[in-house]
């Protein structure tokens, strides 16, 4: 990491090799994995298809990389077993598809996959899928299969999420569009569904930390403060659980421009899981940790004893009953093992309240740029 | 409309009068209230509030505006009316705060003002609102009050919504920042939840037309295909139901630019209807149509004759209840007393079937931007 004149340093290169990937790379992954098959049907031999086992019996929590992980456990899929043939037949229309797309430089949401695949086969009455549902797991087979993530597949689901601050960033998909995304108003830059260092380049930036807020009204609160600007730092809003191309953008700027982030939740257990599945990945997505998750950040607040420090009971509100039933989860996973998070979690189930980001209005309108998060940073006053 | 040597054109301004008002305006329209009240005070008199009813029984469909608007029912709130009081405070207590984000060029959501007006009256157990349930019904009170939007109030919802294409913008109060949405990459820019003329200027564009997209995924597929630049169009992605910052976006490029407005949704009764709200307003905020509509807007898809007309008999989808029953309301309204639409709304309850914009897919992944679209704008191909 360079600093230059103008005191803006530049991007390290995402280094690691699963990281970055050509189409052209991805492609031959998934031609390999075709080779296999064909060689075994010109042998005689049933053809079949590896992918990992999911579920909550094969997700690891892996204390070395602080994230969840996917286990060794693997399962195999024979054409000429009854069982296993419809899926065999759709993974291998999949995996044809998508190295249409990588060889085109095409992308498609998973939507759109599903419906450009499906059709009544020739002769019969079947159809080749009969809804997203079974298209979606075949396309996760595909992802564990050839060692990726979708995205590296140019496939991706919806796009969700918005990005503030001095930051430089370039598209080369895209005109080579080079853009900063603090002179975009106070609007900010819509974060595209698929953020791969192969197409949107991270330049150059000035900030010192990354915030990430859950919720889109506390994101235009902090732009409309000059927040960022007077503290030197990027802003990711969320809106509610991060999507994969913000969670992908995180973990980028994380690890390529050497960046702390600061996670900024609503004082509740849902919004601890979002923090959670920033930092350590999720269950469903155990094997894409090493792609999105950010096992150094930390959690900024809100916390209960937020209510007590702030004066802030009379905003509170009453936990909901899957509020409650999410916090009985949380303490029982080994990512929640640590004296911070029991005690907040043990208080919330005995006070059973919840407090809000934009509670802190309640203070004052600025209150939480003014105070809160200076303060809480100044000291370093964070959950683990 | 001037066109100057690069093709670009300029706005003309927004001329009317409600759609122009500074904040200092707008505050004398709150003292102005407040001041009548002081005086009914002062002379011993029962002090009141006089807002618009609202609800379906004062809702019209205007057909020479050719949007929904509110009738010419009146609520007046007496202070000294044990039913009225807390309604009477909570009412003084947001003009009081509003006037004040008015002078001080703040702006707030409306979960902000509940949450930082939110206190336990001194002397008392009684809270001065109980939950946002009774802050918002009074921000519309005020709307209708002093005549004009929640936006003008300095007051916003959540904010959702892309904006992609040729179209220069100007942010006065983020450092005067000028871009252009077509120059951010393919992710575009995040639209804000108020769009003022006050505050952002739209300054130019070569675009001939504004398409809004119902899915942010489609709105990506027209983004990957070159498609608004091949077409000289802008794009809005709305993500569903449109949000006042959109709506507002979106009247605005149709009126200061002279811009046909074409929407492009679903074909199912939750598209159209999405559809009715850019063009004529909903019920909820008849009182604001006149901010938000766009009477002249168009219809470019999808129907259920594009199932026939396009072979995608394969890729529909069944009706659920929901969409059935609000066919049923929808055939009702006056709004939608012409013959195409009744047509699509029989065949709808007909058939029961739906169909998605994503569906195109079916044909091929550009077939919606190399065919279904540049035909049906060609042959001015729309539903009214």
């Amino acid at each position: 990491m360079k600093e230059n004149k103008t005191g803006m340093r530049k991007s390290k290169k995402a280094k690691k090799d699963r990281e970055i990937a050509t189409p052209k790379e991805i492609a031959s992954r998934i031609k390999n994995t075709s080779e296999i098959i064909v060689k075994e049907i010109k042998s005689n031999k049933d053809p079949s298809f590896t992918t990992m086992q999911r579920g909550k019996g094969n997700v690891v929590w892996d204390e070395q990389k602080r994230y969840l992980g996917l286990g060794e456990k693997t399962i195999v899929r024979n054409f000429l077993n009854v069982a296993h043939a419809r899926k065999f037949m759709q993974t291998s229309m999949i995996m044809a598809k998508t190295n249409e797309y990588l060889l085109q430089n095409k992308t498609a949401s998973i939507r759109e996959i599903y419906y450009e695949l499906k059709h009544t086969i020739e002769g019969t009455k079947e159809n080749t899928f009969e809804g997203q549902g079974e298209s979606d797991p075949v396309i996760v087979d595909l992802e564990h299969s050839v060692n990726t993530i979708r995205e590296k597949l140019n496939l991706h689901a919806n796009p969700k999420g918005t990005l503030y601050g001095n930051i430089l960033l370039k598209d080369k998909m895209h005109f080579n569009d080079k853009f900063n995304a603090s002179k975009l108003g106070r609007g900010g830059w819509s974060i595209m569904s698929r953020i791969e260092p192969e197409e949107i380049e991270l330049l150059e930036t000035d900030a010192e930390y990354l915030l990430v807020v859950e919720t889109e009204a506390m994101f235009e609160r902090l732009i409309e403060e000059g927040f960022p600007k007077k503290n030197k730092c990027l802003l990711i809003g969320v809106g509610g659980q991060a999507a994969r191309g913000a969670r992908r953008l995180i973990h980028r700027v994380h690890n390529e421009m050497e960046m702390p982030v600061y996670v900024f939740t609503d004082g509740d257990p849902y919004g601890w899981y979002i923090y959670s599945v920033i930092k350590q990945g999720s269950m469903a997505l155990a094997a894409h940790s090493e792609f999105m998750s950010v096992p150094d950040a930390k959690y900024i607040g809100m916390t209960l004893d937020d209510v007590e420090t702030y004066k802030l009971k009379n905003v509170t509100e009453n936990m909901k009953e899957g509020d409650i039933k999410r916090a009985k989860e949380m303490i029982e996973y080994p990512w929640f093992q640590n004296k911070e998070w029991k005690r907040q979690l043990e208080k919330a189930l005995k006070e059973k309240i919840r407090i809000e980001q934009q509670a802190l209005a309640n203070r004052k309108l600025d209150f939480v740029a003014t105070t809160y998060l200076p303060e809480k940073i100044g000291k370093k006053d964070f959950l683990p």
